[in-house]
């Protein structure tokens, strides 16, 4: 038929059982990481707008969102849940498209499997499909679509929850194939609104519309069976070029979720390989007091995007290599912690910073970096990254994905609350449902 | 500022005693034609689905279903009446770019509307301006969005139950150009869906995304203020060239409104100046069972596009025009009645679909034809139309438009109950709320 059917047909023909250990691993790795950026941001103020207007629809209390005791309707959830996990943009990356495929897979999977009792099995099967996919559907469109303005979270993103619910709400193939048509149709999202609340609206809206998707096509909603490759399907009006054979490519052997990178640090990616080099350095006994001065050799994006030498609010921070270097050897850390307006104006930072030569290198790749101390004693020391952590070369290993995720959770659940949690996310496979994970209002 | 800031400016700075009487008029007019649509297709089998899902999501019941005793939450009201307003196809059509701007402004406005007790007038109002805007914005990004792939109903129409919506929530400037952005930047829709459930489920969808822009933006949700004019903005992104001047164009003296069609007839517009002349025929006493022959000059893309000899069923009919020759002559109406199954298969319009020949007349505008008989006494008789009906240049008058609401609103509620509606409709200008014109189920 053509590539939305057999994007389907790969989606309902593959059973649990077919999944590799591996796979399901790295579907609950996704899991437990955007549940915990989702747990810190249920604090946020802006989450409150939302809730307002969900309390003023109202809707049966059938799923959570996640870090509150609120429950709401399940597309209530999908949206609240993908907002929250995408609003500080510390959530993943599939780096070969900058698609965030998380936020509004995992929501929208995770509300069906409660509102269900689904297992906590059915949940990472679906999860891991539905990351999978989308991640295959952006490889297609990429890099024109972004390039044209579109944010592909909120586009390709649609994919995800899409295939995930369907599959949760048992879609044979043609209602699958409908399911996407009803998902792609409603890919949206344009770059213009970054900096703004909007942007991970995107990702809460792709989670509710992939959601709503899958519940009409279970219905017998019809559709197109050629979403993607039909002459006025997403592909051809949503992207100046496509590719429509890397979707496919592999399909089953290869497992795109592995280029799903976990996010170690709360700022952008650029300055995360100098980050890993100065944690390193601390690690091996550098007391930042004793330094004289900083050569860091970076690729040169760095002083173009993160130039800020001293800023004063935490925001600014995370636009500053130089703030970065400073908390990479004073707290081996880049948490939201570290991008506080506190830290940010403490004064113990400000002689490191001024310490800093940069040094642009321009073969370097994107997430390569040296950083050469010069003590005040005149030792010399050098660390050489080559990869950054959460790049596919160098995945967020499970230690400290645990590290994130309960300096994530903590300020919101406490510490008793948060390791409960991530106890309960870690053991997910076995849950026979998921009406425990987030009880007593965690 | 900018074009995002002059429509937010202008929608709030215009009050309802700024709009012209006519405008306020053809706003209601836009109202009765698109609740006509939507009860008519409340009986359709597709909105069970919807409500099925709305049954399982829950919500307060705030806001009427047309047509249904139903009464759900506002964002599923504006999803369902916006489905239904534009299921048959037979809502309203802005000639200068195919925008159908009444399925998504009219349920949104009327949710918020009848949600907060607002008059029948404040509707109208907050209608006639969504409408006035939605189809300028559209006329920034004709032909080339549309001919690029896009359903502009789903994606331009965004706009209008934002405006509307945002009116009837009080938004200061501030808010209504956050609320574009919200909104803008959820424009979805490709044309790959047309000719299933999911064509006017862009429609629903884009009453609901504008309705949610809103309630976001009145709660203070951020934006951008540029989502028009920016450089990822909607006119960029979604469209291969723009002329954002049309969009503020002698505003506020010339009303875009006026060049919004009301369809007189349940099929494709090329149809309609042919059932026009029938009609007129008839009228002058024709009798269908006198005629010999049938000769029908007419623009190219009749033979191209609805051609079907001998229709079967009654969707084959819309797409014969032949049929709807006959139904015109035989019947002197083109309702969905005499698109039924049951019409198709009447022999009596046999002998009329035969006797026809088709002339093209490549000079022709697409709204033009005549239709030339031949008597069995050898009387020749000629009707020729320059504008159908619907058009601009020869508007749908309230009479005709009194019969169409009670055509398409009979089989839902029955003669008093939809004369009863109808009546009350008529009188939207003096109702203190909305809390009656929907009572009793209707």
């Amino acid at each position: 038929m053509g590539i939305t059917t057999d994007i389907a047909k790969f989606a309902v023909s593959t059973s649990i059982e077919d999944l590799p250990a591996n796979v399901l691993h790295e579907a609950k790795r996704d899991v437990i990481n955007v549940i915990g950026c989702a747990v810190y941001s249920a604090r946020d103020p802006s989450l409150r707008i939302i809730l307002d207007v969900f309390a003023a629809e109202g809707g049966k209390p059938r799923a959570s969102i996640w870090g509150t005791d609120r429950r709401v309707s399940l597309q209530q959830a999908a949206l609240a849940n993908g907002y929250t996990g995408h609003l500080e943009d510390y959530d993943d990356t599939h780096f070969p498209t900058v698609l965030h495929p998380s936020s509004p897979t995992v929501p929208a999977a995770y509300a069906v499997a409660e509102d269900l009792g689904l297992s906590g099995r059915q949940l990472l099967y679906a999860t891991a499909l539905g990351i999978e996919l989308s991640c295959r559907v952006a490889l297609a469109v990429h890099p024109w679509h972004y390039d044209e303005g579109w944010h592909i979270t909120g586009t390709m993103g649609v994919f995800g929850p899409a295939i995930a619910a369907g599959l949760l709400l048992g879609l044979d193939q043609p209602k699958m194939v409908a399911c996407l048509g009803i998902g792609g149709t409603q890919a949206a999202g344009v770059r213009e609104v970054f900096g703004s609340m909007t942007k991970p609206f995107h990702a809460g809206r792709a989670a509710a519309a992939g959601l709503i998707s899958a519940q009409l096509a279970a219905g017998g909603f019809t559709s197109t069976e050629q979403i993607f490759e039909g002459r006025r399907g997403v592909a051809a009006v949503l992207s100046a070029e496509s590719d429509l054979s890397r979707i496919t490519e592999g399909l089953g052997d290869r497992w795109e979720i592995f280029n799903n990178g976990l996010k170690p640090y709360a700022c952008g990616v650029v300055n995360h390989p100098i980050i890993d080099a100065c944690k390193a350095l601390r690690a091996r006994g550098v007391d930042a007091g004793a330094i004289e001065s900083i050569e860091a050799e970076v690729h040169p994006l760095v002083p173009e995007l993160v130039s800020i030498k001293d800023p004063k609010i935490g925001l600014e921070g995370k636009f500053s290599v130089y703030h970065c270097i400073a908390i990479g050897l004073r707290h081996g850390a880049a948490f939201p912690a570290q991008f506080s307006d506190a830290e940010a104006a403490d004064p113990a930072n400000t002689p490191i910073r001024h310490a800093v030569t940069l040094v642009k290198n321009e073969s370097f790749e994107e997430d390569e970096a040296v950083v050469r101390l010069t003590l005040k004693d005149g030792t010399k020391l050098e660390e050489r990254v080559e990869h950054a952590t959460g790049a596919p070369q160098n995945p967020l290993t499970d230690a400290p994905l645990t590290e994130k995720f309960l300096e994530l959770a903590t300020p919101t659940l406490g510490e008793s609350g948060a390791k409960a949690l991530l106890d309960r996310l870690w053991r997910l496979d076995e849950a026979p449902n998921l009406s425990g994970v987030f009880a007593n209002g965690a």
